[in-house]
């Protein structure tokens, strides 16, 4: 039998990972429509802003067993009302849970089920953040700093971007003068077909 | 469809989680005969210390697609000239595979195959570390502080405390003037059925 060998990451202070097997890096222009506030987006997009970057440790099997990770460095910043924040996805393979660890900075972790229910968490370091199987999910940095944090999830899950992309988030976290606010997203529209997805 | 409630839990600096499902407190009791040098286990059982200590965050459902995580403090410490360790465990599923994140003090992971091939990682304060499947796993405390660090693995992965209690690991972590040395184990006995696990 061949066994895949053990390794290790070192992740830095700031969330980054010098030894990444790949960094994924999205600017303002990969996240277009995703923001409520269109004029907002439009005049950012003029300097398109770097939102956040994924550090994927290691190109391990995909296979059942094994387990991803990876950590996520999301810059400060806001889009009209909306704190900067990463796609979202439900996973392909649905029932895949997926942990986050707080390693910097604060925000808040949205959750939905494909129904549109919604819950967040607050992260702030330390905090060790459960998504259940089923719940699509997105990170929202609502502080000043770099929200940074670890993920680790089976390999199997695959990513389902389209769901969120088509239909929006079921909420927004909006700045408001007593802090962040989590609102009903006035623009959802769930796919009302269970294979919609 | 009902679904698992998202959860928080918040680790605290010295890697403790006040809102923990359950606390597995060890004592060298708890480990007896895991260590080479028994006379020094003898004399030290008199006081019998507290080794580690394993936080599950959450009681979750143990069924595929779900993420089971702690946090685990080893206390510093030596029996003779090994350092304060944990038990090490295969997974009863052996195809699944664990991820360590360093939170505090300085360790190693102990990894093995069911054939007795080692290997080992250094870990500190930000390294995330790998244990592939099939890979016997346990953790060493080489340092003057406590050793902390975070894990998550499949929910149906499981334990098999079994193998390691009867045939001892391949690896020992010894003190040296050199400091911290892993040597080959003399009384490591692999039990030679596939199915003896």
């Amino acid at each position: 039998m061949t066994y895949v060998e053990p390794l290790a990451r070192q992740v830095r202070q700031d969330g980054t990972m010098p030894s990444a097997d790949a960094v994924q890096e999205r600017r303002l222009r990969d996240l277009a429509g995703l923001f409520a506030d269109r004029d907002a987006e439009a005049r950012l997009l003029a300097h398109d802003p770097l939102v956040y970057r994924v550090f994927e440790a290691a190109a391990l099997p995909k296979e059942d067993g094994h387990l991803l990770f990876s950590t996520t460095v999301i810059e400060s910043g806001r889009v009209g009302d909306e704190y900067f924040m990463t796609k979202g996805h439900f996973h392909a393979r649905a029932d895949r849970a997926e942990l986050y660890y707080g390693l910097g900075g604060r925000g808040m972790l949205l959750l939905q089920t494909p129904e549109g229910r919604y819950e967040a968490l607050d992260m702030v370091a330390g905090t060790a953040a459960y998504v259940p199987p089923y719940w699509g999910h997105r990170t929202v940095n609502t502080g000043e700093e770099p929200f940074v944090f670890l993920a680790a999830y089976p390999a199997d899950a695959g990513y389902d971007y389209g769901t969120i992309a088509r239909d929006g988030f079921a909420a927004l976290v909006v700045a408001s003068p007593d802090g962040p606010r989590l609102i009903a997203n006035p623009a959802y529209r769930p796919t009302p077909s269970d294979d919609a997805r």
